[in-house]
């Protein structure tokens, strides 16, 4: 489904050899993604992964390649841009931006435990930190600004209680909008797809064309909506302990966060309720098959508001 | 023998504090190695060695780290030097200069056959080729300057003979010193030791710390030197061929390249003379267990002498 340009094997080989990877051993379409056409490429020195960009803007690509890049020199198990001979990280393949990144080792877990979540926080706490000295700028294109424009887009499509539920919070939101908490460069996207674990460790933490700058906290909290709940949205107590007792260890919220939380937790919850309502009412041609259910994040919106008084675990 | 400087594992986590690297799982000291400290370091996020700088001069680490993390990026598999908090790639541990890097899979190998050779070759040349956009500048400290200084420091220790090979050979080098050769950052050190093989792959090429801007073809002058010759120094001309093919496959020479290769697999030998024979008779305090035979280069030499007009692999 999601391999929009096709690549063939001379042409790879023609377009390593800009790069100093080796030679092509295996070229190999991945289904699955669908912003990008990506593939498995095995050389004779490593293997990496083949990016075309399809639909991002030309001109963000260097923040995310960059990022990924400063990441990785940070010890971030994050894929690692390889640069070719002019040294850019970012060239053209079949008249589309495209770049080589290392693949990393391991498999996405649908069911996480403690552990895992222990992992995960840990890492996206280190992620925040390292990438505090990151020079690149860029907004996070899912932001509050996008907010409103996606629900002015959306809001025909709802019923009453839903359109009720989404117009109130968003003015909770923009009323309540934080300020002074610490913000830089976040993966805002920090779902259990887009973590690789590998034999109890992590592998690698994938796929930063969503980051962009945004509070830390938003990043936690976005990322704790998908990593420690269960089926029906609800938090699961020792996973989000172990989660945030594992991001505290490495960089402890403020108080000025810890005020905060309760409110993030629906502002992460909106931000993908809100993409989920557009992506399914609004798709894009041949999109269809990839929209997710927009229930789910509404219930988690709806569950964070009924809890917002109950977060013990934010003292730990 | 080598670990010079103690680091204890509450040190080592103070340390790692800086870093976004997890914390400390295991600290091992290695042993080989006389240049400087080192400890395989493994901590929750991965595995790595720590390099704590005895003796190099400390302005000359930044272009050694640079240059790693140079080439890393460009997927030559070799150590990639871990950034702290501050983004430096270089910081210090018990007063001393110290590194974090990352640590490869593999181990050498001592008896290296034409597909390893060629494996080498290929490496090499992408090295070079990559190495081509490094800003960094460091003359090699072990070029043509150093062979007169040294050879001033060693000559009173030699019979007649090795005297007036070693006084003809510099006389002849210096006389027909090669210009319009293709210079850059190089490793110049390559020997079996500096190379892991991983399940017959380069897992990584090793120890950069006598790295330099020189001649690309002294750089293959001396790999070649190690990689493809029987104990007594001869070429082993399958070795050699299987070396060459590859490396003429990434980055072929040029004319003035192949008009110079008799000259270069001397100097590359005289290289390696001169600094055996300086560690031989002038050690360092508690180095003598570490000084490898002088004749043995001597042996290369003479037989590369004997054989400058005989090398048909370079046509290849």
């Amino acid at each position: 489904m999601s391999v929009y340009t096709k690549v063939t094997e001379p042409q790879l080989a023609s377009w390593l050899k800009a790069y100093s990877v080796g030679a092509p051993v295996e070229l190999k379409g991945i289904t699955s993604g669908i912003e990008n056409t990506n593939y498995f490429v095995t050389t004779t020195h490593g293997r990496y992964v083949l990016t075309l960009f399809e639909r991002l803007p030309a001109k963000d690509l260097p923040f995310y390649l960059g990022l990924m890049a400063h990441l990785a020199r940070h010890g971030i198990p994050c894929p690692s841009p390889i640069a070719d001979r002019r040294n850019r990280l970012l060239s053209a393949l079949n008249g589309k931006p495209a770049a080589l990144v290392t693949r990393l080792p391991g498999a996405t877990i649908t069911a996480p435990t403690a552990v895992h979540c222990a992992e995960v926080g840990a890492v996206l706490a280190d992620m925040h930190v390292a990438a505090q000295s990151y020079p690149g700028s860029l907004e996070n294109p899912r932001g509050p600004r996008w907010w409103r424009e996606a629900a002015h887009e959306v809001l025909p499509f709802l019923d009453e209680p839903r359109r009720r539920l989404l117009e109130s919070e968003l003015e909770f939101q923009f009323r309540d909008r934080l300020r002074d908490l610490q913000r830089g460069p976040v993966h805002a996207d920090l779902f259990r797809d887009n973590v690789l674990f590998d034999g109890g460790r992590i592998g690698g933490v994938i796929d930063f064309y969503f980051a962009g700058v945004d509070a830390w906290l938003f990043d936690v909290a976005v990322a704790l909506n998908d990593w420690c709940v269960e089926a029906d949205g609800a938090l699961d107590r020792a996973r989000a302990d172990a989660f945030l007792g594992a991001y505290h260890a490495v960089r402890p919220f403020t108080a000025v966060e810890r005020d905060a939380w309760p409110v993030m937790l629906r502002a992460a919850a909106l931000r993908f309720w809100l993409s989920r309502l557009y992506d399914f009412h609004l798709p894009r041609p041949g999109e269809l098959v990839h929209a997710h259910d927009p229930e789910h994040f509404r219930r988690i919106l709806e569950l964070r508001i009924r809890d917002r008084h109950d977060h013990p675990w934010v003292a730990a």
